[in-house]
């Protein structure tokens, strides 16, 4: 980041693939196409979604309890979001009753390993976390967390 | 996550700081307090600003013109958010006219190293998203990205 130029808005849109050395993506420019690839991936139940299927896997049904809260509507934008940035790969089995399993794609892997790594990181650093909450209320006087 | 029991939501809150081994926090379980922690860190904005944060320490207006397209509200609320989980440490000067000032605390730091590197790969990889985005819009149909 700090070494790429901002040049994501402006750059060419490339369609050659990945190895073209003159187009830097920025997802710092609201204008540039990975910030909604950030955003798809990260958000509420983007990041659970990849999450989930770093363990395998999954039919609907199966992702949608894992996804502890999800509904039915936001699961399927989630998987069809995914499914368009190229991280999840669905694959209709060709058997009665239908059968459909999703799976991480070899980008899907990357991104997820990166994700699995940060999100790791919060779980084990959750003591500092409600402490920091804690104080924090306690300064201005608010409760709850 | 794998190796992790799904005990987060059942634990005991720990409140003890970060070595307590008896307790396992869990981002799918929707009570689990590290799940607003992941959605703190890598919503919208927070990725954003946690991001642009990790090149070193900014003034909320300077802060605002990095993180492109953000309004003051929605910054304000950001910050807010993630000072609270104890990531990003806000610094009073005692100048006048007041100044004050945004970094990442040290837990910040860390959180932020790995998220640096979840968008490097997606900004490397924006060839293959947009090859997939455009395969799959040919598919179902639709026009745009």
């Amino acid at each position: 980041m700090d070494s790429i130029p901002q040049q994501g808005a402006d750059a060419k849109d490339p369609r050659t693939g990945d190895a073209d050395p003159g187009v830097a993506y920025d997802v710092f420019s609201r204008s540039c196409p990975s910030r909604r690839a950030l955003e798809n991936a990260t958000g509420r139940w983007g990041a659970l979604t990849l999450g989930a299927l770093w363990e395998g896997t999954f039919r609907f049904n199966e992702l949608r309890r894992r996804v502890d809260g999800v509904s039915e509507k936001m699961l399927s934008q989630t998987l069809h979001a995914l499914e368009r940035d190229g991280l999840v790969h669905r694959e209709a089995q060709l058997v009665n009753p239908p059968r459909v399993d999703y799976g991480l794609t070899p980008l899907g892997r990357q991104v997820t390993e990166r994700l699995i790594a940060l999100i790791q990181c919060l779980e084990d650093n959750m003591g500092t976390v409600l402490a920091s909450r804690d104080a924090y209320d306690a300064r201005v006087g608010r409760g709850g967390r």
